[in-house]
Formats: structure tokens, sequence, C-alpha cells
């Protein structure tokens, strides 16, 4: 079965975060006011072709970890949903 | 009030993802096999102070049409919520 996991990989909150400093300071320049802060992450979307669900969050899992997050800097979360 | 803008922005699907290539053929080469397919976009949080909703919203679109996206190669999608 063919499932898509919508993954988000954001830098730890306890962390400054220098792109979303400077994408701030340009909506600013931009004449945008009324924007606090700005954080940017990672969106990674995997399609999975797996026998069932748990398999496929397993495989999402493992690939956040082994390569799609730095876990001393960000944190991931998965979202699975069955894929078309 | 303050509201949290979640902005995920994606390679339009018309478009090759380099990027998301690059990590799809490094997953295989880890190992991990039963993906098929990887797509690699930026997710964004803003925290806007706005009056009400409807002013939240539209400052998170302009925001995106100005500066976080760019509409030749990426879409953009913004949830919206209450902030605490």
């Amino acid at each position: 079965m063919k499932y898509i996991a919508n993954i988000t990989v954001m830098p730890l909150k306890e962390l400054l975060d220098p792109q979303g400093k400077a994408v701030s300071g340009s909506l600013h320049n931009l004449g945008i006011t009324g924007i606090q802060d700005v954080r940017i992450g990672k969106h990674i979307i995997l399609q999975i072709e797996a026998p069932d669900e748990a398999t496929a969050q397993a495989l999402a899992q493992e690939s956040c970890k082994k390569l799609l997050a730095n876990p001393v800097m960000e944190s991931f979360s998965i979202q699975l949903s069955a894929g078309a």
C-alpha cells in the first residue's frame, strides 16, 4: 500500500534561528509589520510503499533519525496518511 | 491578538526537485528501501500580532507572495491558528 508522510523539521525552540531572524528583518523592510517572530524549517513529503501503516511510520521515523533531521539542532514531527 | 501561521512552501509538482532526488538516493544508500519519492520544501512559522483572524491571514498571504515563496517554482499553503 502507498502512504504519504508529511514531515516537518524545525530548529529547536531553545536555539536561535538566524534564517528566521533574517526573514523577520526583511519583512519589516518590505513594510509588513505585525509579524513578531519567524522560524524556518523544512517540510519533507515522502511517498512510502509499505505493507501496513506501522511499517510506513517506522520507515519515516528511521529516515528522520538517520538522515533528515539533526537531533542536536532540530526536532521533527511525522504525519502519515494513506496515499492515492 | 496573537496568531500562529504555519506555512508550507513546496516546489510545484510539475518541476523536478533535485534536493528531493538527492535525499531519495541517500536513503537508498543507507539501506532504507520502500521510499519511492521525496520532495523537500520549507516550513515557516510566523507569530503574528493582529486585531482579527482575517487581518492575520492577509498578513501571512502578503508575506508569502512578497518574500517567502517564489510563485514561478513554488506553491504555498497557510494554516492559521490562535496563538497562546
